[in-house]
């Protein structure tokens, strides 16, 4: 299967395990430019942090740079997005989820994020998690964090020129969706 | 986007905040018919009869007629119906959770609704929630619920003319499914 | 709508009730082969064994033979898998459930099955579940299931010659995708 190469923001959905990140990172580096990678994972405990490592030393093996941001992902992106390199974020999710904690903004935090894609200068690929698929969850944190994270991916994909969702490791386009542009 | 006009029938379904509601209104709308919203939600408190009133004054300026029917969904419908409107129900997922608290049977509602969407003469836009992509839950009362919309949803999708799923607010035509038709 | 004929694996995931069975029952039956149906679900009291009776009875109705293995899926399956026959097994599920209960190591037991697949000498049609799309369980058994089915779905897929999802009864080709061939 070749990739087709984004032309310029990619959102890449799907379940937990979906194999959405693995796809995410082949579109990447099917773009031939400098790939940068940019974790929102934050380590809460040495046994993360060293995880966290693990993963950062593989990515290196494989060509990536690494930056790691929770929670300023605009001002991150700001520094590294340009015309020779493709940005991958890894993921949407952990980052609303820290966002959360620390009671930002996350309404005003996904318009600005939607605001700076609709005219970034150079490719991004966004992973994020679907969420509201399941029973709506009892937990009145669950349920919020679910709603916030469904309003961040309408808003991203919005701006994206592209949207897939991946299931079982499988990619399905959503955006742009050829049955709908008759 | 162009959105296709519907045929007769669309069921729109998704997850929680996945965009589905916005995506059929803007369906329904793009019929140029007259525009009717049946509204399954119940007022349980002050707060939400608010909510409830705020929602139908922001669609009456968008052109809509509000019909509130939290349960008798098929005689609604009888009498809204015509080549002259288009009738949206929002949502089947409280309508079904609406019956099973009136200990209706849900089976037999759900088929006389797929029996009147058959020879409805004029277009049903119907939203619905997919709940059954998570873990199954613990909770009995949640696994019934979930049985029943899974049921519900297959029994509508059957008779309508369109079937779409709309995730991160992007719409993806399940039917009719062209690479199945040959 | 007529069913493509499996080339000779199809992995059919959906939610729960979404009509994932029902489908891979057609696809399986639409090959004209002689059907044999691998269950997976294993009677824990009376009520379940009577009601998988039942169903196999139903199935024996319908030209179907039942094998039922709730562990021991790979030899099972070389025991019947030829060109003269359809085999579906359903569902990976309960059969990645019954493996966690029995503290099987379920990794090795995916990758025996999707060795098994690429190199089967007659069609499978293999039906498993999503349930990574909810809220991220507390619970830590139930995370560590979700992880394992997406993990198991994305091996099997890997070698499927088909993927389908099916929401509300209607199935979408994910594999092969024409859209990302170009």
């Amino acid at each position: 299967m070749s990739i087709a190469l984004p032309q310029r923001t990619a959102l890449v959905i799907g379940a937990a395990r979906s194999g959405k990140s693995r796809f995410a990172e082949r579109m990447a580096l099917g773009t031939g430019l400098v790939p940068i990678y940019v974790a929102t994972a934050e380590a809460r405990d040495d046994e993360m942090a060293a995880r966290i490592a693990s993963h950062r030393r593989m990515r290196a093996d494989a060509g990536w740079t690494t930056i790691e941001e929770p929670r300023d992902l605009v001002p991150a992106l700001g520094s590294v997005v340009s015309s020779d390199a493709v940005v991958l974020v890894d993921c949407l999710t952990l980052w609303l989820s820290n966002l959360i904690e620390a009671e930002r903004d996350v309404e005003a935090e996904g318009r600005a994020l939607a605001a700076f894609l609709a005219k970034a200068e150079g490719p991004v690929v966004l992973v994020s998690n679907e969420v509201g698929a399941g029973i709506v969850p009892i937990n009145a944190l669950a349920r919020r964090f679910a709603d916030a994270q469904g309003r961040l991916n309408q808003t991203v994909a919005a701006v994206a020129t592209q949207v897939i969702l991946v299931a079982a490791g499988q990619p399905l386009r959503l955006k742009p969706a050829p049955e709908f542009q008759l």
